[in-house]
């Protein structure tokens, strides 16, 4: 089972990139998870793509092509999503039809300094997710609330506690990415 | 009263920057709409950041700086604002805080093809303008759907009831606008 | 395969209740709709359930422990689902876990006069339907706009192309159904 | 400056009444906070509202009416509102439109036992308030997350910061409804 993740965020030392390290380290057996950085891919612009995907952007829609299922670490910016994240789904949600995220199982993930986790960055990436249809886990949900007592300061997730939550959350999302492809 | 006004699309035929120019000629007196594109701003970085803001980003926080309120036109994808939006509105959120959107009195609009009008976007970029502080006019709301039959070839808005409700639109943000910056 | 469907309005002419019943009558082959009506479900009170489930509500709780799915027609009102949709929600997330909605997959449709169509109605249907772990059918939308038009007065609806719409939506609920319960 | 607040919870024990009442007793010089409890509500039914409001209802609109701002302690139930809360705000929207919620400013604050402190759930009370052109403070928000912390085993708010933030909120509020209501 190949999943593809990516982190809403360009920051190199972003928590969420480093949630999906931890993830891809803590894959069960069977799942490889691929991170894919976003740092290439443009805002969308219509006009552009009537000429053809820009490279980087044609590269992201074939690897979300060969996965099973994609993983979204969705940080929070002003009480929703990140521009970064909406846009990657934004050109992901285009055509041609094969490389999109259409019935690709999803779940979504996320990390942040502060209480709420994410909360709101989630849900509208779920939002976002199914207008494109990509059945997203509703459940467990991972809501990493105060980021900086969880990792140390080369971004690896030392909270005992989170480690095995996220242990619990890939193996339910490998049964979703299984049930859903079924 | 200045208006700082963008659409949330780099297209050059949006309908959303048609509805803004509509805006522009439609303002009441006194109303004077500058309409900002968003076509230079990178996607938001941190790292980026550390280093100054790129020209594009500081001159876009000048232009808000000098407003006295902010008209939002926000196409929906994939039953949410854009990802150009959400980039737009991260950059504004930041320090320094004098050209913030913190307490910068808003107003959201949006025109689509379909037949829910950008209800759904609208409804994300309140929720990203409340979380800076930027008191979003709640009533009346200007939900343009079926766009195609409201513009012409040119991009002019000839629909008769919807040029009536912008400028009812812009009579109450007028108002608004007076009574958030007293 | 045995659906549990309700509609969030207690109005005797919902448009609601007769898009269920247009449901019902139009479900595909082995698939059966059973109508349940909210009138007599009081508002949620954790005092009150400490003496037991009311009997209105454990009739509830207990029909959707017999069901395979849900499907729920939620109205609009102010922007979002009714109280009444959400109040039964709240009783159906709560223990014994049985009865619960855990697990349950379900589907949202909605009926309204306006143009919108209770898009913003289903997207809280499914906010809260995620919280206690109810997969719900992301693809296709059944966004019922001016419902007026489309039934007539005896609330038997009558609009061609809703009724082809609201087929297809039932063949794909019901794969939707299979695959969450497999 | 007389406010109407109302908790979206029936329980006794609520952590959302219990932070009104202590709002109530924080409240700055000039402004008085009534509590109204919503128990006697019953579930929104247009038969029902057709033979004239029931005599709760009246009472609540009336006092609404005679409000100048509305302060909603919001609990966080299934990642959303409450039905309780959405019930009374979806009464409270209908005509006659003098008793209405209708142009009147308002506030939203909760409490929650977990983590996330009704972020969520405040969201959606800010979307039905913007439908009802109630317009409703952007900033500060107060989440209270981890209420058993919080209060003591009478309901008193105990904890040191969260009184300092409910009084710089009430403080805020106060300059909101005199700004709104000018």
């Amino acid at each position: 089972m190949k999943i593809l993740a990516f982190a809403g965020s360009l920051r190199e030392k972003s928590y969420n990139k480093a949630l999906l390290r931890a993830a891809r380290d803590l894959a069960p057996g069977g799942m490889e998870i691929e991170l894919f950085d976003l740092a290439g891919i443009p805002l969308f612009n219509a006009d552009l793509e009537a000429n053809g995907d820009p490279e980087s952007v044609a590269g992201f829609k074939e690897a979300i092509r060969q996965a099973d299922g994609i993983l979204i670490a969705s940080p929070e910016y002003n009480h929703g999503m990140t521009g970064i994240t909406k846009n990657a789904i934004d050109w992901a949600s285009r055509p041609p039809k094969d490389p999109r995220l259409f019935g690709k199982p999803a779940g979504v993930i996320g990390a942040s300094p502060g209480i709420t986790g994410t909360a709101r960055s989630q849900d509208q990436v779920r939002q976002a997710l199914k207008s494109v249809n990509a059945p997203c886990m509703p459940h467990p949900e991972l809501l990493l609330f105060r980021a900086k007592e969880k990792f140390d300061e080369d971004g690896k997730l030392t909270d005992d506690s989170t480690v095995k939550h996220l242990e619990r959350y890939l193996q339910a999302f490998s049964r979703w990415v299984e049930k859903i492809n079924d």
